[in-house]
């Protein structure tokens, strides 16, 4: 039996286990469902409603996408993982990523503004505020590509270039950057949007919207 | 020089790394910051403006209490982790941790429908979305707690406990659980609530508002 990965590629939580499952060549059959029109469909594997959920041959649900990368690392063994086990090179890149999924969290408080509530009750000050924490945590993002030796960690593509990744693509496809720009950024996405890894889950946003 | 920990203790993030660092011995300076008020004085140690970060002795500081709490463990050593370092007891640790943050996550959705906008922006079909998601998680929680011995990992008390506890007084505290019981998992938050390193950090919620 193989494993099942339930999601959609345009969620950048869903993408980066996909690229994390090819980088490591683990197969796994999947499922597109949406967290809109499906939403009870994946609630009968994830009562929180929520993907990407990972179904191991067991049965068991991983339920959260570091959870499910946290294990799929255990499944890799210590030479192949993608993130370090212990020490500054595992909260180096643990930090990278907490500004990613951080940055990636408010962005997907914007767009939900726009896919789940009708014009009326948009709260622009609301969506501002997202805003701001979003730009603050991507300039960190750029300060820490700055150093990249080509990849964050090293020699090595981590975890790290992975979220990140995944997650200035899809506020690349979707919340756009406006007049802000991030160069260092922008280079370490582009090497790693060129791997096959990445370009075999790469597909458009697809705005969720009410069952 | 002593690690700082910013963040009220009415945020569950906050309040499971306060009662992590009571449990492990570890002292800290606390910065009793809002995420409204203090916003910007937040975003100063966290450009993402969010609660907790710690700022080490090093000055480093650590922005998602995830990321803080493996740290945390890295420094207490094998015996003294919170959270298993590996299998199935870490498996089944971070599942009930990941149902408990998805439920604080879509408990602080219902709360922000009224912090963060005004009465007539309010979108009643959004809430009851995240209300539903909330209860799903909470009814995985409910299960996982009928099999304690008495702590959800054994005999000894993990971050499983302790994020659970957190989470759910949080969410009792502030959205409230109508209609719904859960005995099982009152009765274990019943106990965690009890000790002193969770009646240490028991506050009231405090309802953030904009600057």
């Amino acid at each position: 039996m193989t494993m099942i990965l339930i999601g959609m590629f345009d969620s950048p939580f869903v993408r980066r286990v996909a690229v994390s499952m090819k980088l490591l060549g683990m197969d796994y059959a999947h499922r597109n469902w949406s967290v809109g029109k499906d939403f009870d469909r994946i609630r009968e594997f994830n009562p929180l409603g929520r993907v990407p959920t990972l179904v191991l041959d067991s049965g068991e649900a991983l339920i959260e996408s570091a959870m499910i990368l946290d294990h799929l690392d255990e499944r890799a063994g210590a030479d192949r993982r993608l993130l370090p086990a212990t020490g500054e090179a595992r909260r180096k890149a643990l930090r990278v990523m907490a500004f990613a999924i951080g940055a990636a969290e408010k962005g997907v408080a914007q767009i939900y503004e726009g896919a789940w509530r009708p014009r009326e009750k948009w709260h622009q000050p609301w969506v501002d505020r997202c805003n701001a924490q979003m730009h603050g945590a991507l300039a960190e993002l750029e300060n820490a590509c700055t150093q990249t030796r080509p990849w964050l960690l090293g020699e090595k593509i981590s975890q790290a270039d992975i979220t990140l990744a995944c997650v200035t693509t899809f506020l690349s496809d979707t919340v756009g950057f406006g007049a802000h720009t991030y160069p260092a950024l922008q280079t370490l996405v582009s090497r790693c949007e060129a791997l096959p890894e990445f370009r075999a889950v790469r597909v458009p946003f697809y705005t969720p919207s009410p069952q």
